[in-house]
């Protein structure tokens, strides 16, 4: 059994649990407020810069060629393309460049951030595809389910589900969960178990990504 | 003026908001619950295995021979000696070595260790020891304020004053401090301002690290 | 004064070697033969992809979002188009994609890309860069002072000249050293000494890699 | 079949050079003229300072707390006692403190040392484990055939042997080969492959590195 076939059961009752939540049951009705909203957007783009360091990782030190490549193609296509459309996208929003690289990590960022690197700086090169996978298909399942429900009137949500619902993030998906079956195919138990470990982390910080945008998390303490 | 100095106002800011914690506050008068605090040891004990990672961090990446000597003893007297003590301290509160080394990281350990790890492992030697210097600085100094305002009855939470506020606990702090000094003498402004960054989250994660405790805290989303 | 200009004296001595070795003379006024050369095209090909993880190194620890995107495209086009060229270079002297990708990495292809992933993997952003100069600055210079010469008759050598003295990889060449000395110019005199150091052991190691070709290097103990 | 066992031939053809080299040969029959020695204790003092960081590196990325703990006192013992023996051994040839700290890394020293730490700081814990073996197992298994052959008159190349063919010494190879063979137990063939390459690989400098000082060798181009 391929080990994303495994990992099945445990991601659908994450993914349950995502869609679940107010936030995102909201963007996927259409009635959810603008501030959450603008809270994800800023914070999104702090995370895509500490994503993008992942896929340098990854690029560094895959074992092939081939996957080097690709995730050269990633690395290169979120910094020098997804980052401005993710900039062209806050605009709709009111939210200048500026705001985006003076917007400071929350904490729940900050802790799913520096599990990445993390994990990508000192872990085996399965564990990094382990911990990237959840954010690929946690954002891929989330939307195809809000898309299957039907479309919200606002245009800017519509974008986001038809984003990552679409066929080019669908095929991202399929790469990394092929990634992932390639890897932990020829891995020991012992291995496939910190697979594991490390994809139900990321995929509870997927949940914990969508909740910090809806309480609007701040630090609790600030110094003077 | 020696960058600690510099980081003083900042640091006391810190440190108040954690003495003034009622989880701290209750150790300190001695009516604190036994729940909390047998979370805190059982993270703690998490905690600890990763911030040897960070000695070996450094012993790895520092410039100097002597700087390189210090911290592999540290780390050696961390691994092969404090987690005696703290497996010691654990029975104390009838948790057992099985008990700790079943312990899952909460959501704040796990962000605070990663955030450590991921300095020490992609920042640079001054970076690694800013972030190093409030886990000691902290609590050496909380101790030592608690000690000042007369110990607690209950023997377990004395011991635990009288070791972070001690002689040895009280020349680390000053050894990481000089450390800091020294290292943050001849970096530029750029580094320094990085520097204060990574010292004041570490310093944000001691409060949220007790704060947890006090909680209970567990991860919102659990895999089936 | 730019750190790049500081580096001049040493750098021209460098390049003096180099240019004045009887493979690299040989190349520019085409008497050399082909075995060394072949011997060249295939450790270059191994070298390439430890290149490319430099790259990949430097994308992962860049300090602005700018070099970041630079980096990643440095590395995006080393391993998705550099590398194809390079194939298709090699075939020129009936090298197959299968040979370069068999082929065993020289004692001194060994240890050039070993220091440059230790140098990319545990030094800083600056200490990066200073390694990777020499391999772009030797190459332009030296494939220039040839250019200068008068080309030789071997079409095959010609290329070699015209890809490394023309204008895509002079911009190259400046971009890098600019990014040295924006890099060393905010530096402390202890991390410029750094950055000359690993500099200098990079040249060193440019002469080495054609004085191995020329040779034909091999490993002096195999085993059984 | 224990890894090791499975090495045994090729570490065996790869010992037979290391004894066969007239620099090892003549240490063993005390004809060795001091220089070469002298530059061997020099290059032996700068690669062990390297050999620490990947002791440092090993525990940073040790799976269990318990090789964890090896690996912190085998770093500690080396920066804070071995460094002490070896200059005191140094102080017999008449080399100062002060001339160790100022001894460049030869070429091969340099290549030796950044294939470690490389290894140590990219690659798995195993990958780690198998490039640290072959110092350790091929200066015993060297130490113990020159002893067999009965001990030279010159008592410091006696000591030397004393030294690596002693009982501390053959229990720190008897450890080291435990622990790879250990790791391998269940790691899958393209990873014990790896293992052999950088097994080898570091066998192969072992040789080196005598050669290196046999020869005197230096770098072939310096800066002006």
């Amino acid at each position: 059994m391929a080990f994303t076939d495994d990992l099945q059961p445990t991601a659908t009752a994450l993914w349950d649990e995502i869609v679940a939540h107010p936030m995102v049951a909201r963007l996927g009705d259409g009635t959810l407020d603008v501030e959450p909203f603008e809270y994800w957007v800023r914070q999104d783009y702090v995370y895509l810069i500490d994503y993008a360091r992942v896929f340098a990782h990854g690029a560094a030190s895959a074992p092939s060629l081939e996957q080097m490549g690709t995730f050269a193609e990633l690395l290169h296509e979120t910094v020098d393309t997804e980052m401005d459309l993710h900039r062209a996208y806050a605009a709709e929003f009111g939210i200048s460049e500026a705001d985006l690289e003076a917007t400071d990590p929350s904490p729940t960022t900050r802790a799913y951030t520096d599990f990445l690197v993390r994990t990508a700086a000192t872990g085996t090169f399965g564990e990094l595809v382990a911990a990237l996978l959840p954010c690929m298909w946690g954002f891929n399942e989330t939307a195809r389910r809000l898309e299957a429900d039907g479309m919200p009137d606002d245009e800017r949500y519509a974008e986001w589900i038809r984003t990552y619902a679409g066929e080019e993030f669908s095929e991202l998906t399929a790469w990394c969960k092929e990634l992932m079956d390639e890897v932990a195919a020829e891995a020991p138990a012992t291995a496939r178990e910190r697979y594991r470990d490390r994809f139900v982390t990321s995929a509870r910080y997927e949940y914990r990504f969508w909740d910090a945008a809806w309480r609007g998390e701040t630090w609790t303490v600030d110094p003077a």
